[in-house]
């Protein structure tokens, strides 16, 4: 499979300049050959420009005649890049029909499109849409119902009645709609409240590796369309993520937060429980979310970090900050008293 | 399934009032209809007590005479909502046998009663006791031990030689006894040390999806009775989880460290290694904890979210907090002389 | 299998002292009983040196004459005692061959020596070195290649094209090579980025529970040789980690970031992206690393943990530390006024 530069253009637009190479791949700028097309869209790369060896090279308007290179300019090149790619790397499909090694409950409907892999097991009442690929070893259980085009991937659980859309992305290790952390103390020990809510999950969503989304305890924990959840993600129950949200790996949302549409979330920030999260809002990595945000934006909050004896010194102050600052303001008294009294002294001094 | 308010009141005690009315599940205030029984716990929603169409509502003393609709009245509506859910909600329970797709080692011994679905595999000597239900997928090592009533949610994995006790549930994609983090420099590289001990874990224990107990390296790791362990939690090898303590998710604790009973830890807290942290501690999500906890109470630590331009402004004090805390002490001396010169001129200024 | 201490001084250096007796395992010293052989090195545990009913005792030189109990001497007792441990507990290795549940592509070459599981699936075109061992429910995709002697616990995944070098251990549920987080917004959705990319795996790698690496975006991810990591490790796409480095559980590094030889990684600190990390940088527990750390050392920075109340008080002046600091600033300026003035004044007194 490969193009030419005015094939891509006339698919993605864009302009072309210089030959109309062909490419058959994508490559960074680093390890690029003539046979691959590159981008640029970070500037911290720019000084790989003169030095990449690739056919050709998506920039941005600035750079059209800066380079040489055969390129297509274009108003966002890592898009672009992305297209280009997905159009050279279409992603492989197997064999409609079902493994034989496969357990498939008799009043299942599954879909003649579909592939279901080897050590599949999908239980009572489960619907697989048209085109599903189910990989070696997921096991659905009771009513689970697929739309069309999913693809789960090697060892996905999905537990009973949870609902996906069309073209959902579940990636390895991946559980859906286990058990919610609902507990009630009951005077020596937790009594276990039932967990009978669903997950529901909407079209073109994708859900990384080991990440683990609660069914709702009474009400469903719901995951919007198009948004996309990174690796060993942790999303308690009652959650909702709003429609093309994009969190990154180790987040954990608590049970019953409302996070809204269009929001990100950098790796390991926690958003603790019951807090409503405006839409557009930005949270950037390891920050601990503790109350609602009612405002788009960017927020943040960790402890930077120091040379470790340095650390160690600045640190403890944070024990007694309160004292500090209480120190601080005792001071603005006596300086006040003191101002006063200077001109009162030099006023004293008068004749 | 349906019980009158009467019948549930005669089961669970506290008082009913309004009409005698039949429920048949529950939900939110917010969700409720006419069939549903819901409850009241948290202050928060008592606005929707006006709204809601439930059927019935549990609610507490002080809210006794303040609605109309039909309510059961009792000192803990949480708990109360949560005896009543068990109750509409009984555990699905599989019919006993082995899926002929299952492994089952020929030593090994499996109650008649149990639930063995596909894809398992059993190893050599395992022991699985009455009523335990085994999903699809679950893998069990040689010599592992379930007591009776067990429930090992798809795909769950247990290393050799761990031992179960009764009605512990396990949800997909945990792994109990994989091997602690154990290493000893040798020179240029890292000497591997044998983890010997095993996972013991006690009755009514619960623990969530991709959650990982490794395996003690001499003595084993112990997850006492009625401990609730919720998703994406480690657990170190050596560790000791006390009797009903309850660790929210993506909690870390480093190895041989022991944790009393009746502790709570928040979401994404992280224990270091080699501490003892006394009964009744309850650690709030977000928190590391580098040094033992010898009191009961409540311990946080975790940077304060603000907006992002105002974390880069302050946060980027906390690098140099000894130098502030270092001038303020200079200035307090300042003060003190200037203080006493102040005194000394007023003095001077005395005929 | 037992071993008098003149075998393992023969064996492992170091020199006897006390009666040549004979230990069969190894044990804690707080647990060992005369059959076995215990070691002392962290000097907190000193005290059980007294009451520990070991057979034999691993210390280091300084101890060689405070203590009677049969010992060993030598310069690295933890060392010592992980190669004794090794030798005792040699590591079990089931028989070769195919369990007959196994699915194996007929494409696919696997060495004769080498075991496979239960309900195991091995794609087209995979490489299984010798003396492998898969346990049950490992699936591994097309054109994965493992070099000899790795063992793959039960319910791991590996993704097509990921290769694996010799002596590689995988603990249950890691997922090797699912999709990078690649995406680039597309006016009002994302767009996948495909990952084209690889994992690259080194000899003598070890893997925890549950950990997940993904396949790089154009380049491959890579992971050197004799680099360990623990239990929910989140390794984004394009990540290098440098030869013999450890990483403790939950740590997350994400894309694109390159991690030095020898570096040690506390439990749950996180590693922004497109960062360079030197060689031996240790970063403590906790840490979040947001900037390239360019020289070897130890490194920290997290919120120390208070009684509730404190933390309250305390971390509130976060929100503020630059007003404080200014206001410190402001004193530091009104004294310096007030100190001239004072002169001036004392200046006036003078006759």
């Amino acid at each position: 499979m490969s193009y030419r530069l005015s094939e891509l253009v006339d698919r993605f637009g864009g302009e072309w300049l210089g030959s109309d190479v062909v490419v058959s791949q994508v490559a960074s700028l680093e390890n690029a050959d003539s046979s691959h097309i590159s981008f640029l869209s970070n500037p911290k790369y720019r000084k790989q420009l003169s030095t990449s060896r690739a056919g050709a090279i998506i920039v941005e308007a600035s750079l059209r005649d800066a380079i040489t290179v055969p390129r297509i300019v274009c108003a966002n090149p890592y898009l672009y890049f992305a297209k280009v790619s997905s159009l050279l790397n279409p992603r492989g499909r197997p064999a409609p029909g079902i493994h034989p090694s496969a357990v498939i409950h008799s009043s299942a409907v599954v879909d003649a499109s579909a592939h279901i892999g080897p050590h599949v097991s999908i239980g009572e009442g489960v619907v697989v849409g048209a085109d599903c690929i189910l990989h070696p070893g997921v096991q659905l259980a009771a009513y689970v119902q697929l739309g069309s085009g999913c693809e789960l991937h090697a060892n996905v659980v999905i537990y009973q009645d949870c609902i996906l859309g069309n073209r959902v992305t579940l990636h390895s290790g991946a559980v859906i709609g286990a058990d919610g952390f609902g507990l009630a103390w009951d005077a020596d020990h937790w009594f276990k409240i039932p967990q009978i809510g669903r997950v529901l999950i909407g079209d073109d969503v994708e859900i990384g590796a080991s990440t683990t989304v609660d069914r709702g305890a009474l009400n469903d924990t719901i995951i919007e369309e198009g948004a996309k959840l990174d690796n060993q993600i942790q999303i308690g129950h009652n959650v909702v993520i709003g429609a093309h949200s994009a969190l990154a790996g180790c987040v954990g949302v608590a049970g019953s937060t409302r996070i809204g549409r269009y929001c990100t979330f950098g790796g390991s920030a926690m958003i603790l429980g019951h807090l409503d999260i405006a839409d557009k809002v930005n949270v950037m990595a390891g920050t601990l979310v503790g109350k609602s945000i009612r405002q788009a934006g960017t927020y943040t909050g960790w402890y930077p970090v120091q040379k470790h004896e340095d650390w160690l010194t600045n640190a403890s102050h944070l024990r007694h900050l309160d004292a500090l600052a209480k120190r601080v303001k005792e001071l603005e008294i006596k300086i006040a008293q003191l101002d006063t009294q200077g001109e009162h002294n030099k006023e004293g001094d008068k004749p």
